[in-house]
């Protein structure tokens, strides 16, 4: 499948120009107002990448405050996750470790093949999520966990940088990749949110691959749902264990104009009821992007993610605090999501390339692939990033 | 209908407590930020009120700061919305603008009467949405616009400042009050958000009231649908004018123990398509409530709300920037969603009884009751805010 893919018939047009905006970050430094993180021994991958220029063509190194990164920043780059959650070496064998760091570094060259090549940081964050979602490894797109009914929801995000259209879809049962469909929300309607049937609707006026249920049976995902229809029978109780929730996919990019994008897509939560949607879909929390501080994607229990805004959040802790992408995540991840019981991480990068990998789990599976670098991929929180 | 219902038969539990949380707002006061109104032609209406201890029983004016307003401030109260929008005076005859003032006004008695009481600030919010609910006048509720296809698909949120707990529905068809089922959803479950046929069937678990389709009938709506239709086919291009998305109803509250509460309704856009999800059940957006700032509850143009994630980034200005409620509501409405082309308001009560009713549109059906005041309502923006 292309990462980049041609939409096809597309009828519908909307009339709004894609220009890039202006930026306006807030110049507030606020040294004192320092995070404190309470819980040290959690891991916090902090990257800063140190090799901004080496990949520069010279006539790209011009003073443009959009095109030039800051010090220990990356030119362009792409941060992806394939979920976080109580993911321990016990439960992994070496097999699948190795089948994941596979999966999670075909994603990091699909984007770095766009963004290298000159492509926009869009482009690149869709065509990683792209493989991540057709990877059964992960619950996003053909790995998607089942409904209480049998069914498989999906749900997906993205958000522009430069101007802030985003487009997302909730629900959504017969794409192959929802990614893309959220992308032709944003691109092809005025509109951010479709959901349920109406999204297939929408989906219709487009050459996207549908599948049907079959795509998404597998053994490992069916016997998650008898488990938790069991579990949730004898309780009486609603069930929410935290393994129902691990496998959210995401990526965010800088290209080498300097723009920001984020991309989120899952399969939600196993026997889900009732509609639910989580965070995913939701802009400002499962997904964020600005060129005036970051792009966020973010994976964990969605209803903490929702109700503190967590992608939007550090967003605005950068632009209005004047902190800085680590210390933002840091904040919000490592203090503000545990003081409510929230479980999860997120990847970040922001308007002069730095990075964040950041989780307040044993693990989140994660990687980057930045201008002058290698592809890195982990598991376990306390492989760090890397570096 | 009893503005604070028994809900009757509930058989789901959850095992979270509801206790406050500690606040820790912002210490930052970044005087030399200050919005620039770019557009000082608009009305922005401003609220301080200043008999705050006027109503207070001696035993309530302790020196607990989650108790004590700030200086100008009411010590409960309650500011809801109807829409804004291209509401002048040449569209309204005296008989309509009267029934407006008279709905806005039985929204308000029946949110104070809560406070004054001593009730919470939830209660308050809910009471008054349900009023505005039932008034076929307003696009939430009965009065809902009617979508593509000719049914009414309703979105609906709440948000508790005290813990950032959340609850919303959207593309409900049958509630007759959404604004109860959000309250469920918070309540009754551990997610956020339900959609659709999902949130009908956890509805059945409840003893909320059900509507036919004929409940939410009227010619006026009906008309409207007819029009957009019509416009639609001859353009063959998204229909976006403005007052296909007029009518959202909201309430903000602050009560006597300093708690916030902010709740949100809507019946979304004439011959909408696409299972599309506007800014109301998206926490963040339109709605959102934090003891540690403010409660807003948001009217416009949905999608630029979801897109500048409105209600959460004017909570996050005052927490992150130390800015006052009516200079973050300015920043964001004035400023921020115009420079994106928004057009709406917002209505905000702050953690120490501020208030403020913001919309960069020529009206915006509004009201407030505060502690030891009269209801004051109003239309068109030159009206302010009647002191």
């Amino acid at each position: 499948m292309s990462p980049t893919p041609d939409f096809g018939r597309v009828v519908l047009r909307r009339g709004r120009p894609r220009e890039p905006l202006s930026t306006d970050p807030a110049s507030t430094s606020n040294s004192e107002l320092q995070p404190m993180l309470r819980r040290p021994f959690l891991v916090s991958a902090t990257v800063m990448a140190a090799f901004s220029l080496m990949a520069c063509d010279p006539g790209e190194t011009d003073a443009s405050p959009d095109r030039t990164p800051g010090l220990g920043a990356a030119e362009y780059g792409i941060v992806i996750h394939g979920g976080a959650g109580t993911i321990v070496r016990e439960n992994l064998t070496e097999e699948l470790e190795a089948a994941y760091h596979e999966a999670l570094r075909a994603a990091l060259e699909a984007g770095n093949e766009v963004l290298e090549a000159g492509g926009s940081a869009m482009d690149a964050v869709v065509a990683a999520v792209v493989i991540l979602e057709d990877e059964p490894l992960f619950n996003a797109g053909r790995g998607s966990v089942f409904t209480s009914e049998g069914t498989n929801e999906l749900d997906a995000a993205v958000m522009d940088g430069r101007d802030l259209d985003a487009g997302a879809v909730a629900g959504v049962t017969t794409l192959r990749n929802p990614i893309l469909l959220a992308r032709l929300v944003m691109e092809e309607s005025p509109h951010v949110l479709f959901t349920g049937d109406g999204a297939e609707t929408f989906a219709d006026q487009f050459e996207l691959e549908r599948v049907g249920p079959d795509w998404f049976y597998t053994d490992a995902r069916w016997e998650a749902l008898e488990r938790a229809r069991e579990r949730e029978e004898i309780t009486l109780s609603w069930h929410m264990e935290e393994d129902r929730m691990i496998g959210t996919v995401g990526a965010v990019a800088r290209d080498r104009s300097g723009n920001l994008a984020a991309a989120t897509s899952t399969g939600g939560m196993t026997n889900k009821r009732f509609g639910r949607v989580g965070d995913v879909p939701i802009i400002g929390a499962g997904t964020y992007a600005s060129n005036a501080s970051c792009a966020i994607s973010a994976t964990g229990h969605g209803e903490y993610f929702i109700r503190n805004v967590v992608a939007r959040e550090i967003c605005a802790r950068m632009e209005h605090r004047g902190e800085t992408l680590q210390e933002a995540a840091d904040a919000v991840v490592m203090v503000q999501l545990l003081d409510h019981g929230g479980t999860g991480g997120v990847v970040g990068i922001d308007r002069d390339g730095h990075i964040a990998l950041t989780m307040n789990t044993p693990g989140m599976y994660r990687g980057h692939f930045l201008a002058g670098g290698e592809p890195f991929t982990a598991i376990y929180a306390d492989e760090g990033d890397g570096r």
